[in-house]
This record gives C-alpha cells, structure tokens and sequence, in this order.
C-alpha cells in the first residue's frame, strides 16, 4: 500500500588512494511530508495542515499516525476514521507526500492549543525545567515504576539484531533506525529514516495502527543519541526503556528521571552505560 | 560574554564484561533557547518570538544570528543593532535561553511572511522540486561556477583536524560539529553543538557577525550526514561546498546541483565520494 521509494541511485565519483573512479551509488531518499488532520465535529468539517517534515519514503501511514500520538494530538486508535494519500495532485512526483488522517466523525480537534508554543503554558519561561513542564501540561504520564526487567545481555544483543535487520543503512550507509524490543530481546518492530525523530515515529506508528499505545512491555533503541525529543516521544507512547547507540544530552537523562524512564547511553561493543531507571536493568 | 555551559555531569553504572561499576561522566548539555526578534519600523516598535531550538549552551549569539541568516531573515550585518539575552526573567537557569536580536531602527519584519508555509507560494505542491523552489523564492541564489579549487588532499585532511579540535565531542561522544575551512585547509571556524542544524548556524554566525556574509571561497565540513537543510545554509551564507563525514541523501544531492554546490560525502578514512560539483576538487 505504502510505495516504498527509499534508495535512489546517483552517479558518483570515488577518490581513494589518489585514485578517482566514476560509479552508480544508492542514497537514502529524503522527500516533504505533508501530515493533515481532517474530520467532522459540531456539525463542521475541518482539514488542517499539521506539520511538513522530510522524511525517507516508506511507511508514511505509521510516520503519520506515530507523530501525532507522539505529538499528543491523537491518544486512541479509535479516534482514527482512516489515513489516505492525497490523491488530487496532479504531478507523479507529489501525489505520496500528502498524507490525510481521517478522524472519527465527533472526535474534535483544536489547531489553536496545537499553534499555541510549547512553553506558553509554562509559569517559569523557558528552561530545560519548562520544557518537562510543557511536556507534563500536554498530557504525558510518568511511567509506571514496575516496568520491564531487562536481562544485561539482552541490551548488549540490540545492536547486532538492528545491524543484521537494517536494510536502508546497509545499501548507504546513512540512514538511522528506530527499533521496539520486548525485554526478552525480541524483535517487535525496527524502521529507518533519514530522520531520528521519524524513524521513531515509524515504529511507534506501526503499534499504534496495530491498536497498541501503552507499550509498557517495550524497550526502544535508537541507532543515533537519545535527546530530549526522543525520550519526550517514548514517554507519550508509555515507552518504560530508552536505548541509544549515542551519547544522551543532559535535558534526555532530567527527562528519564522526571518520568520513570530507563535511559542507557552506548549501548555497543559489549557494554552500555545506565543513566536512568537502574532497577529495569539486571545486571 | 556567552556563558559556557556545554557540558553536564551526571552520575551513570557502567556495564561491561559482566561487571557494574558506578562513575560520574560528563553529557553534552542541552537547553531550549528562543530567538526573538525586536526594532522600530514606520514609527511602530515590534518584539517577536521567532522560534525555539534544543541547542548546546554556548555561542548563543552566533546561533541566533546564524539561525537568522541561513533561514533567509537577516540578510546584512548592517541590518543588525545588537544582540542581547533577556535578562528580565528572574530565574537563575533561563536567563541565557532567551536572545533578542534587535534590528537597526527602521528595518522592516515581515512576520506574516515568516509565519506562510514554506510550501505555500510553489506552483507544484510539495515535493523535493517544490522544496528547491521554495529556497529560490526565499532568496537564495546559485554559486557562481568559478569557486575555490580545492586539492583532494586538503579534503582528506578534514577529518582529522576536526577530530583534534573538538572539545565537548571528546569529553561526551555525543556532539555534532561543524567547520568551515579555506581551499587550503586552514580551519576559519569549529562550533559544536546537539543539533546538527545548530552547529552549522553557530559556524556561520561567527562569520556573520564578523561581517562576512558571502563565504565563496570556504568548505562546510559536518560530522553527520548531509540533507537538504545542511545544504540550504550552506547556500544561503553562499558556500560553494560541503563536505560530510556522513552519507548525503537524495535532496541534498539535488539540492547540491540545483544551486552549483559540491557535495562530498563519506570524508573519513583516506577516502571520499564527490556527489556534485566534481570541478572545484583536484584530484
């Protein structure tokens, strides 16, 4: 259903050695989204432009759908009528980068408290404070203490199932990946993206299509660094774990501590680092 | 002037080879800061809030003015008075997350042009041709064809000075950097930072605000990936070419052509791929 146009094929000329040779190479597509909300509520029809991001093609329905659970802007699978491509453009190349969530007729949407910035809400300004704040006031729950334990070598296995799995990267060596594990190391789901924060939204997406958004059983790993905006999308899909490759930021391990999370930093080479929600972990 | 405060230290159990041991490490530190704009223009006074990036403390006012001028806003050192951080806010921890860039008296905003999507004023919807026309219309220009010729051995180089001149990457492992060097290899300026946006912004801004705004014989060289955004800063503060240690993705490929840049990609391990704009290397 979702046109996979991931890799595109460019010329390239390689200089190594002092030696320079003209060949085909695959890169990783990167293509606007457009995400619109539509729907019918008081007897009034509404589509709204949401966001536009650039994104690797593919999996548009659950980018879409995982960005506005995570974004807080649609809590329940039920609220969701249908998504589509708008089909009205005319040119080829457009025709899948607009993509229209439906809602349930009744179910309201508020684009003025969306349009409204983050820390306006907030009492103290702006700060890494407010920004937890923000992220509390927009409906976010801290998660449940109980949670997953998760076995050392479990973690330690994350990163070679996700390069063995990871098709996009092998082919261009650029593109991240976003994987939900279950505390036994199973593979739930993994997606790639030439962003982070979408590649995060695919997979998220992919559960939430499935009827499933307290994924309070899941651990996610990230292949890039885990950020506020990162830990900030596990917590509203009720994510107990925070896997990263990378390095976190210190506003990502204020953000596991203020809502229960588990953060582990470099999770690669046969070790990891625990930053947050040690008692997950068993060593 | 610019506070300091790149770096956190946060206290983290370290698991490798079976055994947990408890350190304290240092994360790369991450805040919100906003960017405003103020002035006087046809006898009125305006003060806007223009948007809000998770950045690294640190060149705060770099960042804002290269924000400004990368997104096509701030055009001319001229047309700045001075940059300032709002110290009215009483709480220690936000008094440097808000800067206001303050216009010289009678320079007009146009914040309804800010505010229009990007994608509003193309003819073809949205998609990567509608993106590149989008930065046409936003004022951006082609590099003119004659350009800095740079030897394939200078490029080569890139990696390593950049590694041995990174700060906070080497303390946390977790920063972007960004550089701009000359078609010597001379490093003009490295600025570090979470986001791989804002390291560019604060490299380009150090220029800016040293009065250089068309840098046609300097090399972007980033430590990520290269995509259409990296690409379009690159061309608004008129640089012929980036370099990246990373892979590019199709847009900036695109993007590269579209504007006559040279995109590099892969700059790592005695190697290098030229994606467009092979006449301005020496092989």
């Amino acid at each position: 259903m979702t046109p996979k146009r991931t890799l595109a094929k460019v010329p390239v000329r390689k200089i190594k050695d002092g030696a320079s040779t003209n060949e085909k190479d695959l890169v990783a597509a990167e293509e606007p989204l457009e995400i619109r909300i539509s729907g019918e509520a008081a007897g009034k029809r509404f589509d709204h432009g949401i966001a536009v991001t650039m994104r690797t093609p593919g999996d548009d329905y659950e980018l879409a759908a995982g960005f506005l659970h995570t974004e807080g802007i649609l809590r329940n699978p039920e609220d969701l009528r249908e998504i589509t491509y708008c089909v009205g453009a005319d040119k080829q190349n457009q025709q899948y980068n607009v993509v229209r969530v439906r809602l349930r007729d009744g179910v309201a949407f508020d684009l003025a408290r969306l349009q409204r910035n983050f820390y306006a809400s907030s009492s103290c300004g702006i700060c890494g404070k407010a920004s937890l704040d923000a992220v509390r006031a927009a409906g976010c729950e801290a998660i449940a203490s109980e949670g997953p334990k998760v076995p050392a070598k479990v973690v330690l296995g994350f990163a070679e199932t996700l390069r063995a799995r990871q098709s996009v990267f092998e082919k261009t060596g650029g593109i991240h990946a976003a994987a939900l594990f279950d505390a036994a190391g199973a593979l739930v789901v993994l997606r790639e993206d030439i962003g982070r924060h979408n590649a995060v939204d695919k997979a998220v997406g992919e559960r939430f299509l499935a009827g499933q958004t307290k994924l309070s059983g899941l651990i996610l790993f990230v292949s890039g660094r885990a950020s506020f905006e990162i830990m900030q999308k596990a917590a509203m899909a009720g994510v107990p774990a925070v896997a990263a490759v990378g390095a976190p930021s210190s506003l990502a391990v204020d953000f596991a501590k203020e809502f229960g999370q588990t953060l582990l930093g470099f999770v690669r080479d046969g070790r990891f680092n625990i930053y947050a929600g040690a008692e997950r972990i068993e060593a």
